[in-house]
């Protein structure tokens, strides 16, 4: 019982540190800013989006900006933010925000894919798809292990602590690869079309090495975010309390069975 | 008194933990492989190194693998490696390191530069070429800013212990931005000089594939290592302890003057 006391305590004393919501606000203004300049570059050098023609690739880098990076850096903030909120609603949000991730990164593999098929061109010989193949895969293999880790009630309570590290570290690492196989994305897009023009300082070279700087200080951000100190939700003895309370309502579980 | 106390029994205390030592050498061999591979891709397909020729570019790769990811890989490993030994050693070792790392990345940095001067080629429009800069730019000023901190003596106690998280975040993301920059850089060699043999899988674009994975590897073994938190050194009370040691040796600082 010492530990749903602990747990009530938990609540009550997390208050939201006074630096927290302007970082979060800068993450997003920066976030926000990366899918439109990607929408912009897109849309001004490279004549916008459309399924059903040449213009299919184009959904490639717009989908796994949006989704691999900033979706899934809101799926790794959702912890600092909703501090004060129960933990399994946060847990649930933070499930189904690295879905819609996924999905949208899988739409955007689908629509590189099916443009290579359609012209012909050979797939993952470039060291951005095979950093963007093993992000994929590891994202995936991420997702599954955490949902039966932390939402499927059955994962003993001694292994979820000791797994709970693993996947943040992971899930920080998968988050940093994925910026970094975008900025290798970029890169490829800019020498593939843009040739000597880029090294002539052309708007469209200009316009992607700042996006490209803008995805490098989102992930600084979001890492700084995660990872100081003094920002983590409160105690892990409120953790501990409520997914023991979770298995006791879906399981019938006592809590002294751990 | 007290805090000199903690720091005899911080360093009776501090063990090894077990799986450390394998982690650690597992980076080393990543590390030198990194280093040994980046010397055979530009041996076998690029002619190899010189100075005074068109070989000097090839000097920019082996500079920068070498200073800027193995050896400041190495320099935020020292804390977790050499646990046992004074925290001053430690210190000096760390900033030792980091200096070879400059100078070596110095030299990589002229040798692209008075390059492309006598080529005749542009420099600083690519995302790469910004990227780098960047790094260089923030290494310099965090050894610096580090330095004045953490080994001028003069630095005071409550502004040290400010100081260090930020330091350490701000070290592991320099670190990380090198590792992406590599990245960066090795593509925009493989495209520039394979062509469109890069799609036909040429073993010079699988090499420097696999290369390119190891870099993120490396990077990501070397992060393991760094956030790991029961991999951390001791206390932080031992820390505070031995650089009051040092002020009161330096200065005759009395450890109460803070």
């Amino acid at each position: 019982m010492s530990s749903v006391c602990l747990s009530m305590e938990g609540g009550a004393a997390a208050s939201t540190p006074a630096a927290l919501p302007y970082y979060v606000a800068f993450s997003q203004l920066l976030g926000l800013t990366l899918v439109a300049m990607t929408g912009a570059w897109l849309g001004l050098y490279r004549g916008g989006i459309a399924w059903e023609s040449d213009l299919q690739f184009n959904a490639h880098p717009l989908c796994m900006v949006i989704g691999l990076v900033f979706l899934q850096g809101d799926a790794l903030l959702v912890y600092r933010v909703f501090r004060n909120e129960a933990k399994r609603t946060t847990k649930v949000l933070h499930g189904l925000l690295h879905i819609f991730a996924l999905v949208i990164a899988l739409v955007g593999l689908v629509a590189v894919f099916d443009y290579h098929r359609k012209k012909g061109y050979a797939d993952l010989y470039s060291l951005h798809s095979w950093c963007g193949i093993l992000v994929f895969v590891l994202y995936f293999v991420q997702w599954l292990v955490g949902f039966s880790f932390f939402l499927f009630p059955g994962a003993p309570f001694s292994l979820r602590s000791r797994y709970r590290p693993q996947h943040i570290f992971f899930g920080a690492t998968i988050f940093l690869l994925s910026v970094g196989t975008a900025l290798l994305g970029l890169k490829e897009a800019l020498l593939f079309n843009l040739g000597d023009k880029y090294s002539a300082f052309e708007p469209e070279g200009v316009l992607a090495n700042v996006l490209g700087l803008l995805l490098a200080c989102f992930g600084g951000v979001v890492l700084y975010i995660l990872t100081r100190a003094d920002w983590k939700r409160p105690s892990q003895a409120e953790e501990q309390a409520l997914s023991m309370d979770f298995k006791t309502l879906t399981e019938g579980d006592s809590p002294g069975s751990q």
